[in-house]
């Protein structure tokens, strides 16, 4: 009999770790009993679209290097998937990239409409500050409203959404290498590495630590979007869950058609390594983020 | 010579706390130097469209009861702003209200387009909490913590965002009295709230003076919201700025409709005179308050 692989046993770690996610998710999202429950069953119909928890699950994993109690690790990873998925229910929407198939499921403006999908994303955006700033969180408010700050500045026109409004508007304009590496670590990278920070931000950290934690995040996140590039030309609608070749159909330079298949593959092993790199000085705690690491490029297989 | 009217202050302590307060919303919004700019002058367009600035005056009046210093108030004020700001912006949309004008200027997504407005708004909302957590608002992390959850709660799926799915929702229905205030509680109601509780919360007020501010926002944001209303069946655009006449275009109750606009006028009289009641204890320090009790329902004039 084989030897269990080691990413066998990551796939299993982030399938719990996944689902307590969710299971806290649901405790989070309740529906409330007046008309305006149709807003949070939108919000819930994202929220439990699936998904690997990415995000989530780098927040608990971070937070296991300095021990902080998963009771606050799980809660910070909850809201960090909220605003993960306010940024999909919005970019969906027809005047964005007008996307009707999400993780095989109908978008929210499909389901339900443009109104309530605009509305959802905005309250899913708030319900994450709230869950943040909540004492269940952590009961130093320093680390509250510092873990606040770290991810309004990751979501805001410095981060997440200057990052789409840059791919928007340089649909079917040809960005350089350098361009799109720029407009990548303002859109997926910057909540990639609060997901990150926010781990060292509710272990307090030392900035040595800190530091190494986001140098990881950077090359993990530039590695995880060339992964996702990769899928969008290889994969099919069935494997990936969504439309693929859509950059391609849309004029949309990506890694992928700048590098082409195979230079895109070797960049994303070798930010993939480099991740890994950032990790000695955590030692065997490190483990699963350095997993992570090869999993996020393996996807594309 | 006439006596100077107390309104007549009023008008120009109003008009000086705006103008506090867009100075500081311009130092809060810079321009960055990359195409993202491009939803920062989204949000400067939405944000310098002129506007009373009620919510931040109150919580510039409300911190001032407890000598709370400028600088922190006005920005907790500016950042009420925001997500005052962000509200319109996204009701304007054309899968929400579809509004073309605001305050005599082109909505956003008319100035810009849909997606840049979606944009705008959410950058907006999410620069409002980066404003509360930071130390500028006040050096207690507590107080910043207690800040963003309120306005969180405020500004949500219980909050202002529920109000707005019911005002969707309900449109071309026929609602009671009883549907439309809490409809209203919900969509405006809860960040005037907000910005009363701010003060106290920067003022750390005892909780018999928190209880008296919010039963003061209570009534003080539902004279506003009827004064509103009679504003939109008895005002031209020119003198308010955006279509009026606009609920019964849509077949929508409002207090007016409801109640006649004898009757919705002696329930706003009623309502200030109510809201400058539950200041009391606050003596001669309450005094621009009570004016501006009296202040919003003179808009109607």
């Amino acid at each position: 009999m084989a030897l269990p692989q080691p990413l066998a046993d990551l796939e299993a770690v982030l399938t719990e770790t996944a689902r307590a996610v969710e299971h806290l998710l649901d405790e989070l999202l309740p529906l409330p009993t007046g008309p305006e429950a149709r807003v949070v069953e939108a919000m819930r119909h994202a929220v439990f679209a699936g998904g690997k928890r990415i995000r989530p699950f780098l927040v608990v994993c971070s937070a296991d290097l300095f021990d902080v109690p998963r009771t606050q690790s799980l809660r910070v990873a909850a809201a960090i998937e909220m605003v993960h998925t306010y940024s999909l229910v919005h970019d969906d929407l027809p005047a964005m990239d007008d996307d009707d198939l999400r993780r095989g499921k109908p978008t929210v403006h499909v389901k339900f409409d443009e109104a309530t999908a605009i509305l959802a994303g905005d309250a899913l955006l708030t319900r994450a500050f709230e869950v943040l700033a909540d004492p269940n969180a952590s009961p130093d408010p320093q680390i509250r409203a510092d873990l606040v700050l770290a991810l309004a500045r990751a979501a805001g026109a410095q981060g997440m959404v200057g990052g789409q409004m840059i791919d928007i508007l340089t649909e079917g304009t040809s960005l350089n290498v350098g361009q799109i590496t720029r407009m990548q670590q303002l859109k997926t990278g910057a909540l990639i590495s609060f997901a990150c920070e926010a781990g060292a931000v509710l272990g307090q950290a030392r900035m040595r630590e800190r530091h190494a934690l986001l140098a990881y995040a950077h090359d993990l996140g530039l590695a995880f979007q060339i992964a996702d590039d990769l899928l969008d030309v290889a994969g099919s609608a069935a494997e990936v869950g969504k439309r693929t070749g859509k950059d391609e159909a849309r004029g949309k330079a990506n890694f992928v058609s700048l590098l082409g298949v195979s230079g895109a593959g070797q960049q994303a092993d070798m930010l993939s390594t480099q991740a890994v790199g950032h990790l000695d000085s955590f030692g065997v705690k490190g483990g699963l983020l350095r997993e992570l690491a090869a999993f996020v490029i393996k996807r594309r297989a």
